[in-house]
């Protein structure tokens, strides 16, 4: 089970506000600020040049790769952190199209976020070999795969719909085809276990389910065995054998080091660091079945109550990431009512309003509350008020 | 002139510690702490999600670059902030690469910093269209410049020896030739002017003179009128014209606004603010010939005192950086007996001393002691002694 009085009692959430958006930012966790206060002060201050070695700055992105490969399912010595997911994505596929260099078809699908899309639009352009990338419907993507595809590159949970795809079934037919394997986990990791069985490579990032904070580095995984064949595209000093040795010529790390690039984020990856904190001793699983709990009781509880909202998560709750959505005509500015409430989702152009399940912080009155709000909200046509408008123009 | 009285009181110094390595890492500013606390608590902890537009977090990368333009005169909105060198170098490159496609000769020199070399390597190799790099020594380069040269590639000043390439000249030539220029400014930025005349782009890391805080993110500078015929290789999310309308198809935003590509780092990006509020109203033509003053007086100093070490560094401040350097073949235990003594400088293989001139910080009393105690360490050979090994088995 999920002891949420413990790890609710590990966020600093603000009086008033009932979270859904912890899929897009996790909120802030109470030992930030005293780990920033370190790193700053103790660290950095005191330490000055000396805090590379002294202060383990140089080991963290492998330290907390190792504690993001638990989260995901992955071996210890698996998983890299640093950069954004943006590059991340880069890092992997250029990797994986070195794996197929007779195949020209990168195959993602048009629910992928889109930022994924457009880095491998630029890598394909850059590399000039006449790769396109195509986005089928997500559930065709099975049905595509073949003899020509370079590279298998999806995201597991849809940004907007929450719609779960199959990874293990996926991956099984890839791997028979011999495609190399990209996942995004954006949504993914700290949402429910990961199965990576297949996978040659999985991204994502830590700034949603791990609350890592804004901005937070992105994390990549790469299976073991796969690291040591790699040349990689980003061949950064901190990826080299002996980066203090300062040779002329490339030499990559042995395994994921390789991953790593330029100088790490020290203070981004120290707090990242803190806030993994809050995820000892949770089991994935035990949190994936609260979050069905929960999701099942905001879905139902939200459909009682009205009928202009339509679900646009899938309904079997296997089916669906940490996340529910809804398509409604007047989306946008419910959304900004409810968020004048103190109740807090998002909306994704043309009609959805997101919510986000996280037990981590959740509770059975947060999901009422968000249910009730957002019920009374359409119930009324909030958004049509003068005091909404009122409100509006003034935040 | 440059009050160092006050903006050395902008610093966190350590007592005891004189600390010239600030081209490595810069020393911690006081205010930075209070501008992290804000980011956590205030921002993220408060605001939640909303921070991408209340606390201003989105506008970062533009603001902390337009901070930076002023520093290497550089126009407002032709900087963007985000990522890390090495990561800025491969975008600079690959662009510049498709500036020249018939070319295949990436020139840069074998003074330059090796992840830049590194970068170019990796990309190279990626892109399989048989770029040659090419490091002759650093005053051979101009000679080399020619119609073959696909870019210009190199860091304007040595981190060994502090030796400063001639960049007008470098790129008077290159541009007769129609060579795309890449300048690295990690050792120029806060250091000196920078002259930017001819530069197709410039990067540069703010963790050292700018002080930053360790892995604090890097900078792009592009060439106004160049940015908008850009294609990026690294097409992210936050450099389309329109991230939040979630297109498919990458549509680069304008100018510069290109150069962003991941979710920026908050933490990092609003901390580097807060460390460039110390060059309000710093002249870097006067930091510069203060910088010229201090390490005068280091070099007569430690000359006068003893005669093992040579310099290292050109003997004309106009051709130096603002670092000086040492050759001593001890030089390593040297630097750890300094070290021990509280004066922080660092080694390079195989026997460079390296010292830092950061007039921001530095008075004469610190220089004044540095010369002292490292003439006093070579006088005594301090590293035979038994106490100094005594003390690094402890440390």
């Amino acid at each position: 089970m999920v002891d949420v009085a413990h790890t609710r009692a590990l966020f600093d959430l603000p009086a008033g506000v009932t979270y859904l958006n912890g899929n897009s930012l996790g909120p802030l966790p109470k030992a930030a600020a005293a780990r920033a206060k370190t790193v700053l002060q103790n660290e950095w201050g005191t330490e000055l040049i000396r805090g590379w070695n002294t202060a383990g700055w140089m080991a963290l992105p492998d330290k907390v790769g190792d504690r993001i490969a638990r989260l995901i399912g992955a071996p210890e010595g698996s998983v890299s952190v640093g950069d954004t997911l943006s590059l991340k994505v880069t890092q992997a596929l250029s990797a994986a199209v070195k794996m197929t260099p007779n195949r020209r078809v990168i195959l993602s699908d048009n629910g992928n976020f889109p930022t994924d899309l457009y880095m491998a639009q630029g890598l394909a352009e850059t590399l000039g070999q006449g790769h396109k990338i195509e986005t089928p419907n997500p559930e065709q993507v099975l049905d595509r795969i073949s003899e020509d595809v370079a590279v298998l590159m999806l995201t597991e949970v849809d940004y907007r719909t929450g719609r779960r795809h199959n990874l293990p079934k996926l991956a099984e037919k890839a791997r028979a085809h011999g495609v190399p394997i990209v996942w995004d986990l954006a949504h993914s990791a700290g949402a429910f276990p990961v199965d990576l069985a297949g996978a040659d490579f999985a991204v994502g990032c830590t700034y949603k389910f791990l609350n890592g904070g804004p901005g937070a580095p992105a994390f990549i995984y790469v299976r073991p065995g796969l690291a040591d064949t790699i040349t990689p595209l980003f061949s950064g000093w901190l990826g080299h054998a002996a980066p203090f040795a300062f040779e002329t010529s490339y030499r990559p790390d042995a395994g994921t080091g390789r991953m790593r690039i330029g100088t790490p984020p020290v203070l981004a990856l120290s707090v990242l660091d803190t806030a993994l904190d809050i995820w000892d001793g949770v089991d994935l699983s035990a949190l994936e079945a609260r979050s069905h709990e929960l999701s099942e009781r905001f879905i139902a509880r939200v459909e009682a109550a009205q009928s202009s909202l339509s679900l646009a998560s899938p309904r079997k709750a296997k089916k669906r990431g940490a996340q529910v959505s809804f398509r409604f005509k007047h989306g946008y500015p419910a959304m900004q009512a409810l968020i004048a409430q103190g109740v807090i989702g998002d909306f994704r152009a043309p009609d959805i309003m997101r919510f986000g399940i996280t037990p981590l912080y959740q509770t059975e009155d947060d999901i009422d509350r968000a249910a009730d709000t957002l019920a009374e909200i359409v119930r009324t046509r909030a958004w049509d008020k003068p005091e909404f408008h009122a409100r509006k123009a003034v935040t």
